[in-house]
Order: structure tokens, then sequence, then C-alpha cells
């Protein structure tokens, strides 16, 4: 029964993302956004579990490259070289996307429910990155605080990012923060 | 209608953890836990809005010292002084309550809900520390950054501290992890 459809996923993403910021996420049904989409309830339900997780699509993809990234490192690399390069990565492939990333937060700000999904990422992407530093030989304290760091730098840089008033790209942003943690920690 | 019932309040978490230990937080409803406590179910719903809430008793008290605390600190104190008095102080008032904090965490853990609901408890405690840092002049992103790093210390802490095996107190374990994380993000 099934027939390839161009870029399904992607249209899925943006039909629903534009919904839900014209009548609300709450107010949206699955099948509205199939209907904008161009396509059926059916194909929504092969690449999604439900309207909540097409925001949260890409999150699977964002912590396998922080994996992948950390892990390809050379051995020499500190927990937060390790971290910095990570969050290099993350910054690179958000790159144009801005204006999308802006209208998916002003979404989830908006709910409760929502707003607890991002934070169960958040967590599940400090949890793998401890993981992989602890593959590395990092040790305990040191892997999870590097990662919860880590995190807590993509969140605030993330969230300048977005600012409307905002002209500078994420990376430097993610610079910008990591250089203001070290400033924080050091008692300076 | 109301009568006071001594410590009404304790004895329902008391109850509470026990029956969530013994026969799990699903299996439990809020007639078992007043019946416990040798209360009413009306009193129970005097003091928590639901049988999660219980869990999460203290979360209020513990945001309100940490931000206290920090108020209270002279002008002086730079934002990573700050959170380590707040962590301080928190580690204090959590003093001989292991036993119950390893209790608590075990049932927690166990529970998608409940794993959510700790989340939104920290990221809550976050922002109310970023809040009342920006209250003392400290700028942003520095505000942000030291509060997700007080909050990253002291879940990594917390997590050693209920570890099985583990012989030292909660503020030892404070000041090591401050020690680590000023240790990783100088990148030694």
């Amino acid at each position: 029964m099934s027939r390839w459809e161009p870029n399904a996923r992607g249209r899925l993403e943006q039909a629903a993302l534009e919904l839900y910021t014209e009548r609300g996420y709450e107010q949206t049904t699955v099948a509205e956004i199939a209907k904008r989409a161009g396509l059926t309830e059916r194909t929504f339900f092969r690449h999604f579990a439900d309207k909540r997780e097409v925001l949260f699509a890409g999150a699977a993809s964002l912590e396998e490259l922080l994996v992948a990234t950390v892990a390809e490192l050379p051995e020499s690399a500190s927990p937060i070289d390790a971290v910095t390069a990570a969050l290099e990565a993350a910054a690179a492939a958000f790159g144009e996307r801005r204006a999308h990333a802006r209208k998916r937060q002003t979404v989830i700000t908006a709910n409760a429910v929502l707003k607890e999904r991002e934070l169960i990422k958040l967590a599940s992407l400090s949890a793998a990155l401890a993981d992989t530093l602890r593959g590395r030989g990092v040790g305990e304290p040191a892997a999870s605080l590097a990662a919860e760091v880590g995190v807590a730098v993509f969140k605030v840089a993330f969230e300048r990012w977005i600012e409307e008033t905002n002209q500078r790209d994420f990376s430097h942003l993610i610079r910008e923060s990591l250089a203001e943690l070290k400033a924080v920690t050091a008692g300076t």
C-alpha cells in the first residue's frame, strides 16, 4: 500500500509547525497536518508516533551527531574539548535553520507538555554525551559534569541565538557561552 | 470541619514513600496512603494536589532555601561563590535524610512520569537561581550558566551521595564535584 512520497517527513514537519503557529498546538489535529502537507494520516503515522513527536523529530539525529563527533576525536582530547567539538558540530548542523528553530521554540514554550518533552530531550542528550565520554575512559564525576555543562552551554547559546534582535551566528554564541562558562567557574 | 492533625504532612509523605516502595507508585491509591498515615483522603488533598506531588513536596522549600541563601550574600560574592553557598545550604538541609532520599529516588527512577516531574523541578530550580543572580546584577549569559552549573553539580553530587556504597556526606561530594567541574572547564 505504501507509495513513495517525496520528502514526506520534511513536509509533515513543516505543515505541523505552520499549523501549531497559526492555530496553536492543542487545536491542531493530525488529520489537518496531513492535509496541509498533501499527504494522508497513514503517511503521518508511518513517520511519527503522534503530533507531539513531529516537533522532536530532530532529537535523535542531534544526539547521534554529538555522540559521533565525540567518538571520532583523538584520544588526547580532554572532556571539555570533546564537548566543545560536539557543540560546534551541533551549531553547524542548525546552520541556517534559525527561523524554523525560533518558530518551534515559540510553540514549545507555550505548552507545558512540550516543555517537559524538551527537558527529556536535553536530559537524554546529556546522558548520551556522558556515556560516550565514559567510553573514552573519562571517569566520574568528570564525564557527567562535562556532559551537563555541554548541554547547559547549548541551551543558553540556543536561547540567545533565537532572540529576535540577535544577529550573530550559533557557533559564535556557543564559543562565547563556553568562554563565559570558563570565566564563571574560575570565579572571575 | 478541619481538625488539627499533628504532622499530617510528614506522615502522609512517609506513608506514600513506604507504599510506593512496597507496591509500586502506579499500584498505590491516595486512599491507601491516607489509611496508612491514619488520616483521611480529605486531609491528604488539603496538603497535596495528587499522589505525584507528595514526592515533590520538598521542591518549593528547596528552591526557597537556595534563593534566600543567594539573596543574603554580600554583594562582593561572585556568581560561582553564590552558587557554591546555595549548594552548601542544600547539602546541610538534606543532612541525615539519605535513606529517605535514596528510597524516593528509587521510586522516581522506576517511573517515566516521575522522572519528567523531577526534570521540571530541576529546571525550575535553575530558573529561580538565574533570576536571583540577575537580581544581584549578574549579566547574561553568566547568570544562566552559573545557575545551570549549580544544578548540574547538585544533580551529580546527589546521585553519588545516594549510591549504596557511598560513605561520604553530601557537602563533601558537593565540594568535590565543584572542584572537578572547575578542572573540567579549565580543560585539565
